[in-house]
């Protein structure tokens, strides 16, 4: 393989090619092949972007048929048939099924442009600056967004400039069994001097991805929306990583019987990997003024395109749904059990997850390190997150066969045997 | 045309749709279709993404290309095959025959990311928050790129949050005739007590393009550069919008004969309307350190394989290049009479532009929209542009024919009889 | 008493003439005399900064002995032998016997400029931006100072501009019994990804005045001690109220046997009601370099003089710090009577503090709003604090006379019976 | 003179100092003497804060009277008899013979407290952020004051927190002769793109102290007044150094016929270099809520009484205008004498200043070193100003003796030649 280029050329900044270093050529579904021909199954689909897999053919037939005719490929924000023929499958196929009112925001096709819309309109609607987020959220990097991003990495990397208008609170969890982490939040809201500027919007992931497959409670995102609502603040779920299915509804906060004032999606959105993303707003929030906000990539038709493909094609009816509950229970069991493999050698391991958004806590990066870079030896592309990348983490594409995922569950937990033998 | 769904759905934040309220369907090079069939000639061409025209066969015949196998189509910041061609095609159709050497960061697929990403990757090299801007740039409205953008409509839509760490300095030609704008920069800089925290960086567009066609003399430009050097300041050309051959040379810094030490492209990279955006740093600034920027759509495969092919199709020789001055001129004669013909009206009317990025400035925005709103009426597809929206701004396809560039400028010529008549 | 021309003239913003609606004429140790020749104990002793009580004799001597003559009295930062008389008695009297070893820093003379010092020294030394804060903290609200201010009040008045580099952590006690606070902190600052950026420095007040007689425990602040010495932050205690002996020990940091990289005092040290501060900063982190941050009134000798009489006069043996401990006592045992009082209404009170710094909390600031009124009445000058102003504080000179406090703590008993029946 | 534990103790903060590293212990009107019995003409005077000599003999016994019984010294922010005797000087003596109509604020006794009150107090009023200052400004160093700051000295030791909400346009004369500055704010100011948020309010010295006497053309104030009018802006007039008569009126900007909406005094107004400061605001801007803003040391009754009593004695009738235009006169020529003198030697020199606030610019700071230094030796004390200390600045007493003004005058040209020879 020719990498010598790349290595020249690309910034340092470049991340996942130093943990799977080989330049990869085709894809399909859950199957990754590098310039020598070698097969990977694919857990880590996009950092969540390919949940329908990797050249899903009815998607992108819908890209080819729409390539075959000059239609109009790049619109600024022009009215076109496919932006009209998205918003019609959105609402049509997602938003009246379950009774959800939505105007949609495209703010620019990256998640990040989707938080920096979303946590603007929240202050212009509600006049006050503060986002609340959460420990080991992670909302994106430009200097809006990284407000609500907890990664250090990043925070540290800004030149010196303090971010604005982000306050952390601890995520369901954090402090500890028993603990409800929201009596804090309640607290600190109630109190005239605690620091806590009140704010126009919480920000949240039902499942945080970046920060480690953390599981936000159904009820703790229920009394979260129960406090937003009785403060007069908005709540904002960022459903970028786990939305579109990931964990066995459309958006993941179905789960909990909550509706959102702002959501964002983006990432699987496209459903064949094509930058897109939305900011849906109930529409007495959507307080814009023509113009304020913009952007040169809102309008990409082919994502259009794609995008209401993956909808009409999955979400029509409750396939998809099941199936990802369905290999959501076959991950997990896999999972604990290699995690009770674990801590039989005394490494204090668990798992955890919703749908197919699941990974094993191994208790330190290192050891997760070991376990990934030997499953890639193995053929198994994965990857890790959490504070100290300590979780190996599943987000293989939905649509894996039984088969791939059984060979991918193979490979990990055979690779977790050599790595810590 | 159906257009009751997308007025229902869509955010108030739309802009176009409202100045050009038919729904497109087709377009090809320079012609776009509605859904009534009307055929527009396109002189706003997505902004200056379109700089080879919509739908380009060449272009898009790689695309296909492309997609007619499981090539992998999105790719985080993996090493991809198409990655690797499209770096190469920069390398030896861009880069060796300048004579410039940078490395390259893939940051996101947007201008703003790439803006964020190169203030920032400056902040950090120079361990000083502070970047200058001038009056009238536009440099993206993610909160970070929002610092250096002047233009009020954004900036205060923040929700009361301030931008932090932009200096705004007065562009070419901001202080009248026979002032020299540099002078001011340069007595501020020399100034210990003027306010002015010595920047990290300077970033500038070449040519102004949602500021209104202002064109920064060559000197200027090149005593810019002087005054960076002279003072440790980094200079980062915003060439997302002047660049990729809108001016008539592939950077639109060549012409002033200036090296900056980071350019940021987006637009038209892609060459076919995808978003894509890189980040050009001298090597010894790339600083970055593993993982600290990211974003999911960093390894969009598709955008790298239009935009090797546009790459190799019209910058392996210099004919793009001279059509481009060639056709700027036709512009800026067929402008000067339009403005001389306004003239003769009582209204103060210039031309102005370097290559394709040109405009009339027709003293008020009321004038402009009467203007363009006829053009409209007429099969014309034109934009306004400067702080009042007073400057009618032609960015047409380079690919443009010259059948329809004549065609393009009797409609805007007949209508601007017909707007002021 | 004529207020017309008072009420007229003076800004909006009075607070202590609303609740206390009289002119104050004369005053002495710890008694308040008003227009009418009303007489009040003075349990607020101006919010702290009148520990000697008001018109000290000894201190006042001092001041008259150097007014005698034309000694200089204003000298901006110049060497004057009323400064090198201060320096010496500091160092003598207080620094020497508590193996102190501090450089000294006169800032200007409120303690807001003290804690703007503190905080920036502490970030230049450390180069980091943030300063991790407590809930219901107050250290002033010029803006930097205002970062690390809990109250919403301030906070909210800054007209939207937010202040940039504090982040609060849960002040002792704040997560309820059994919960060490210092866990979370402790926790975030391990976590990469929790949102926590590593602070340069922690800022707290031992005893939280304003945020309402909040006692740290002893163990908790030493543990706070550990934790900044572990991740190499600096320990700012600001003992602008909760120094000078309030708490029963010069410094209220010794009940804890920590010792701070950096101090604020301000209020007390003059002894005598004369604007002054200081930081006293251990000397290898005094980084400051000649001029770079100044104020004009960093040299009024006459603070200087009466702040080294105070010092020679109180704290060359322990006499008043055991009369401190002693009427402490006085006024817990008192303040626990009033307390069960209170409890038997069915109103939830109790008692806190340490030394001559102590509260009831009555549960809502309405009660205690009522009981103030009352004891006003009844000639006690007393104030609430807390974030709902729910505790009565008493903060009365530590040299006031047995009497005096028997019967400002007689009427503050009377008083709470009359407002509750 | 015993100067170790002066040495070893303070922090290296310290600046004068340095420049005098003499112990002053003694001082009357415009006589200053160390510790070696050495007398210094002082042309400092606490930097414009002693515009009524040290010592004072009327104001000082105003103080001892107040002392004399137990008038209450310090009080918060609580009616005294004090105040009201203060604020009826201010009224009667001031503020009704000019026609002017102001409610006070005593923000904390120093000027960045006033400012920092002053710019809050505007935002609040306007709801917007930005706060207007121009080059050269000096308003404190408190972070809310600092982003009205120009200096780099003080800038850039935040620790690397920017300041937030203030934009530096050019002072008067600051383009050159010939172009009025205020062309390019008002462009901005009309320019929906130029970057300038609308400020809530401009802040400026009408002599800029710090700066280096720059004085602001009496039509360059009005036309500010003006196009703050126009564009429904404050303008605040920060007369802490230029005010209480320095410039021939008690407010300097009385000589322009300007009527700020908000003006800060401090220095010199408590008469006898006592910490006391004021912030003037028009009866409808006075939008503070109680308490909104506080500060230990608002209520400081001896500087009341001080103040009051300079009000009376010094501006009951034009007597000290009169002496301070006079004066003024003979130190601008004698200036221009040793500026003409200067430039004889080849040193490109020039005077300038209103009233008794002057300068010398002689073109570096390390000539205005040289001169200052050798005039310490001579026995005048002078300090420099302007953003390289290029300006040799006199502030001395406007209660001088002729006597001792000529002859602080005749050291100060002889040091010159000395200095230069």
């Amino acid at each position: 393989m020719q990498t010598q280029l790349l290595e020249r050329m690309e910034s340092e900044v470049r991340t996942y090619s130093r943990s799977f270093p080989v330049v990869f050529t085709k894809a399909q579904n859950a199957r990754l092949t590098d310039e020598a021909d070698r097969e990977y199954i694919d857990f880590l689909a996009g950092a969540g972007t390919l949940n329908y897999g990797h050249n899903n053919p009815h998607i992108k037939q819908a890209l080819l048929d729409y390539l075959a005719e000059d239609n109009i490929i790049h619109g600024l924000d022009f009215w076109t048939a496919a932006k009209r023929d998205y918003l019609e499958a959105l609402e049509e196929v997602i938003l009246k099924p379950r009774g959800l009112d939505y105007k949609v925001q495209f703010p620019g096709p990256t998640g990040t442009n989707a938080v920096e819309a979303a946590i603007r309109l929240a202050r212009n609607a509600k006049g006050r600056h503060n986002i609340v987020t959460f420990t080991n959220g992670f909302h994106g990097v430009t200097m809006g967004a990284l407000a609500t991003t907890g990664n250090r990495k990043f925070r540290e990397a800004t030149g010196g400039v303090p971010t604005v208008g982000g306050s952390f609170m601890p995520f369901d969890g954090y402090l500890g069994e028993g603990a409800d982490t929201l009596d804090y939040f309640e607290k600190l809201l109630g109190d005239k001097s605690g620091g806590l500027d009140i704010p126009a919007a919480v920000i949240v992931e039902t499942v945080q991805g970046e920060g480690g497959i953390n599981v936000a409670g159904l009820d703790w995102l229920k009394r979260l929306e129960g406090i937003c609502h009785a403060h007069d603040i908005l709540l904002i779920v960022d459903d970028i990583q786990a939305g579109c299915g990931r964990t066995g509804k459309f958006f993941s906060f179905e789960h909990a019987d909550v509706v959102p004032d702002i959501v964002t999606n983006s990432k699987s959105l496209s459903g064949l990997g094509l930058p897109f993303s939305q900011v849906l707003v109930r529409p007495e929030l959507d307080v814009w003024k023509p113009g304020q906000y913009n952007g040169t990539f809102r309008g990409f038709a082919l994502a259009f395109t794609t995008a209401a493909a993956a909808l009409r094609q999955y979400w029509s009816d409750d396939g998809l749904a099941q199936d990802v509950a369905r290999k959501g229970e076959v991950v997990a069991e896999r999972f604990q059990k290699i995690a009770r493999m674990l801590r039989e050698l005394g490494i204090e391991a668990s798992e955890r997850g919703r749908g197919l958004m699941r990974g094993i806590d191994v208790g330190s990066g290192e050891i997760a390190d070991k376990i990934t870079h030997q499953a890639f030896e193995n053929g198994l592309v994965i990857e890790t997150s959490g504070q100290d990348g300590e979780v190996v983490k599943c987000l293989c594409p939905l649509t894996i066969t039984d088969e791939e995922l059984k060979k991918g569950l193979d490979i990990l937990e055979t690779s977790t045997k050599q790595a810590l033998s």
